[in-house]
């Protein structure tokens, strides 16, 4: 199996409040927008997919016509793992900025622009289904022209 | 903010576990391999992060020294926000055999490989952590040299 990342799907409660968020709020542009799912290409050859969570919980289960699981109900297998996203940024004044763009889309801030602890600086907020978005700027973290990312720890 | 995913960690409950499965088990090469944290490269400029959950929800909530949230606990915010992971395959074949790869590296499989909703072909497994995969072969899928990614949905 290749070392290889192609789609993030969040389940989401709703589909409507969540387009608005990334599309309206932030401005990013849908590389498939439907009435039951949205795909946004949020890299190269990344997407992160919006799709209701219960049409997604109803896949991941299996047969057509198997009852899905409530999203609401963080029992199903997989349904509780914490995770985060990141976005990385170039500067700690970027940090703040994006942070308040996303405010203004309408996320809750869940930790301001401060310090981080791998010694950079970086803030989290949460979109509309409480998704934690890290933004970050990570001197340690480089991307080079062809795709490699080099992370090395920041002194202290 | 710009339309960028760089970063998507994942909050595991026992690291050994998780870096057992992905380097030793599917022979992932970790860009940065640390006892606290491991960092897999798995797109161009894209990272999977293993981290601890307990180390990464006290990240999230913030001032150093406040008391993490049992990472078992499905109540914080987004701790219980469902979500999938995809890596698309190039024939239905290659569905088959990347679940048997992932299966013998210690995955569960959720869903074999069948018939995808999409029109496609695919099945789900999940990792140590109860963390869902989606293995597919999507012929609406395609990603262009530039990293465009076109989809377009499936003629039933």
């Amino acid at each position: 199996m290749r070392q290889r990342l192609d789609f993030v799907t969040i389940g989401v409660r709703d589909l409507g409040a969540s387009r608005w968020f990334y599309v309206d709020g932030l401005g990013w542009e849908p590389t498939l927008d439907l009435p039951e799912v949205v795909f946004l290409q949020v890299g190269h050859g990344l997407i992160l997919g919006l799709w209701p969570a219960v049409d997604m919980e109803a896949d991941v289960r299996g047969a057509a016509g198997s009852p899905a699981q409530p999203a609401d109900d963080p029992t199903g297998p997989g349904a509780g793992v914490p995770f985060t996203l990141a976005h990385n940024v170039d500067s700690d004044q970027a940090v703040v900025e994006a942070l308040e763009a996303a405010a203004a889309a309408g996320a809750t801030i869940l930790k301001p622009a401060q310090r981080a602890g791998f010694g950079g600086f970086h803030g989290y907020f949460a979109d509309p289904d409480g998704v934690r978005w890290e933004v970050a700027h990570n001197p340690g973290w480089s991307v080079a022209d062809d795709g490699r990312v080099t992370l090395v720890p920041i002194e202290d």
